[in-house]
C-alpha cells in the first residue's frame, strides 16, 4: 500500500500488525492486535504514533471490537470510548473513531465486522492518497522559493501514517523533483522519533539527512541556508493554530526570526473546527521517565523532577502555510481555514 | 575551596584529582592527572567541562609539567602546546596558559614548580571568588524584575567552574536571596551537561529543579512565567557576542520573542578583547556518535550522517545583561564591553 519501504499498519488474517517504534532502529519488532484493548494499549505506549498513524489503528481497533462483541451496540461503543482515552491531542483519532461509529449506528446488518474493516481499510488508503497529494502541493511551495536545504522535526513518515507521510511526504516529492540540497532532521527528544524515525526512513530512501540536536536548530537556520522548515500536525483549529510535537512552536519563532519559512503538512482531518484557539487543545504530558531513562540507561538522578509535555501550539501568525489534500492555506486565520471544511 | 558540595577540581599530593563528569550522575569517580598530557587529554574528552574549569585544569596542567621537565623552557612551551591544543572554543584556556607563560618567561629561579602551582592555585581561587561576586551582582539583576521562574541551559556549575558556578551561581545566590520560584534546566543535548550536571548539582543543593527536553524551552517560556535565561560563556567578544553551549542561541531569540530577559554570567577571563565578531569565534565541532549514542546505546541508524556543532554565538543585541566579576554590561555593544577591560 504505501510509496515507500516502510509499513507501520498492515492488516492480514484479520489481525492489524504494527511495527513496534519503540525499538526501532535497532530491531524490526512485530505486535499483532487481536482485540481492542491490544491497539488501544499499543497507542498509548506508542507502539504506533503519529496523528494519522494513530487514527487507523484505531480505526481497525473498532473491526476488532466488532470481532469480539458481534453487533452488540453497547459494547462497541465502550471499545470506541477505550480506542478515544488511550491519547488526548491528535484529532485524527477521534476523527477516525467518529466515521467508525457512524458506520456502527446507521448499518442495518447483522455482521459488521465486514464492512468496519472496509471502513478501516478505506481510511487507511484515503491517507495513503491524501499524503500523496500534500507531498506535490508542499513540493509546488518549496519550488516556488527554489532549491535549498529543509529541516524537520519529529517523525512524519510512512511510520506516522497511512504511507508517504505527510511534512516527510512533502520532502520525499521535493527531494523526487531535485529541490532539497540536504534535510536537517532534528533528533526531537525525549523520544527521539527524529533520530530513530526520521533518520531511518531518509536512509532507506537514499535521501541525505543529517542528524542535529534539536537545540543546533537556530544555528543550523543561521548558517546552513535552510529554506523552509516543514513539519506534521496532531491538532489543527479553525483559526489556523497548530499543536503538534513538543519544540515545534520554537521552531517557529525561530523560522521568523530567521526569514526562513514554515509549512505545516496534515491531512483534513487533523483540522478541528470545533476549537477556535490553540489554548484549548488538550496537551499531553507523559511520565518524566521519557526524560530521565533512555532506553533503560538513567540520565539524570533519581530524585531530579522532570517536566515532558509531549506538544505544543504554534499560533497561526507563526505559519506560512497549511498544506492538506485539500489544498493550501497561506498565512492561516480563521477566514482561509475554512476553504478546508 | 567551594562554596557548594561539589568539587570538581582539586591538587593534593601533587597530582591533579578531577571528578569525571563523563560518569555523572551514576557514578562518582575520578581521574588522577600527574602529567600535562593526563590533563591535556582530560579535558578533550570531558573528564572536565566547563570554560573555566578547563582554564583552572590546563593552569594545573602547566604545573606538571614543570615536574616533568623542570625549568626546560622549550619542553615547558611545548606542553602549553599541547594544553592549549585540547579544546578550541573557551578562551579561558588560552587566557589561563598565557598566563603561566608570564610566569615561566619571566620567573628568575630554577624550580619553576612550586610557583606554577601557586599561580594555578591563585586561578582557581580566583575564580571561586569570581563566581561569589558574579552571583550577588546577577541576583540584584534579578531581584529587579521580582521573583520567578529561572531557565538555564548546560551546566555551569561547581563542575564548570573553581565553585560555586557562573550561571548556576547566580541561580545560588537568587535562590538564598527567596528570588526564585523553580529553575528549568535544558537537557542539553547531546552531551546532558543539564540532565546530569545541573540537576545532579541543583538536587545537592536542595534547590527545585525541573528537567526539560531542551526543545520545551519555547513552550516552558510561554506558559511557565519565566522572569530570565540565565547561561554561561565560553567566549564573549569585544563586542559582546557571546559564543556558550549549543542551543544557547535559539534561546536568546526564544526569550526575546516572549519578553523574558537574558542574562550571561562569566568571568572576564571569558571576554576575548582580539575578537570583535561573534562570527570569527571557532566553533567546535565534535564526534556525530554523541549525538548517535547515548552511553554506548545507539539511538540512530548507524549510516545515518550527523552535524554536531557544540558551541554556537549568540550576538549582542540579544543579550538583556552580561554579568563578570568586575561589573555588569546592561545591553551590551563594544562602547560597553570596554569598562571590564
Amino acid at each position: 500500500m504505501s510509496q515507500s519501504s516502510v509499513s507501520a499498519i498492515r492488516w492480514a488474517n484479520n489481525q492489524l500488525i504494527l511495527l513496534d517504534q519503540r525499538k526501532l532502529p535497532l530491531q524490526e519488532a512485530y505486535v499483532n492486535c487481536v482485540t481492542h484493548v491490544e491497539v488501544a494499549d499499543a497507542i498509548r505506549q506508542m507502539v504506533v504514533r503519529g496523528a494519522p498513524a494513530i487514527g487507523i489503528a484505531a480505526a481497525y481497533g473498532v473491526a476488532l471490537a466488532a470481532a469480539e462483541f458481534g453487533s452488540d451496540r453497547d459494547r462497541l461503543h465502550r471499545a470506541l470510548e477505550t480506542l478515544a482515552d488511550s491519547r488526548p491531542t491528535a484529532v485524527n483519532l477521534f476523527w477516525a473513531l467518529r466515521r467508525m461509529r457512524g458506520l456502527i449506528d446507521g448499518a442495518s446488518v447483522a455482521d459488521l465486522f465486514p464492512l468496519l474493516v472496509e471502513e478501516a481499510t478505506r481510511i487507511h488508503e484515503e491517507d495513503l492518497q491524501a499524503n500523496l497529494t500534500m507531498g506535490e502541493l508542499g513540493a509546488d511551495l518549496i519550488a516556488e522559493s527554489g532549491r535549498g536545504a529543509l529541516l524537520t522535526h519529529c517523525n512524519t513518515g510512512s511510520l506516522a501514517t497511512g504511507g508517504y507521510g505527510t511534512a516527510l511526504g512533502v520532502i520525499r516529492s521535493a527531494y523526487r523533483r531535485d529541490l532539497v540540497t540536504e534535510v536537517f532532521a532534528d533528533e526531537t527528544r525525549p523520544w527521539l522519533q527524529g533520530a530513530r524515525l526520521t533518520a531511518w526512513e531518509l536512509c532507506q530512501d537514499d535521501i541525505p539527512v543529517k542528524l542535529i540536536a534539536d537545540s543546533a536548530a537556530a544555528h543550523v537556520m543561521k548558517t546552513c541556508a535552510v529554506k523552509w522548515v516543514i513539519v506534521g500536525a496532531d491538532r489543527i483549529t479553525a483559526h489556523g493554530d497548530v499543536a503538534n510535537k513538543i519544540g515545534t512552536y520554537g521552531l517557529a519563532v525561530l523560522a521568523r526570526h530567521h526569514g526562513v519559512k514554515f509549512m505545516v503538512a496534515a491531512p483534513s482531518s487533523t483540522i478541528d473546527f470545533e476549537l477556535f484557539s490553540g489554548a484549548d487543545i488538550p496537551i499531553e504530558e507523559r511520565t518524566s521517565d521519557e526524560l530521565k531513562f533512555v532506553q533503560g540507561t538513567p540520565l539524570a538522578p533519581e530524585k531530579a523532577d522532570a517536566f515532558n509535555p509531549v506538544f505544543d501550539v504554534t499560533p497561526a501568525e507563526l505559519i506560512d502555510a497549511i498544506v492538506t489534500e485539500r489544498g493550501v492555506v497561506l498565512r492561516p486565520n480563521a477566514e482561509k481555514m475554512l476553504k478546508l471544511q
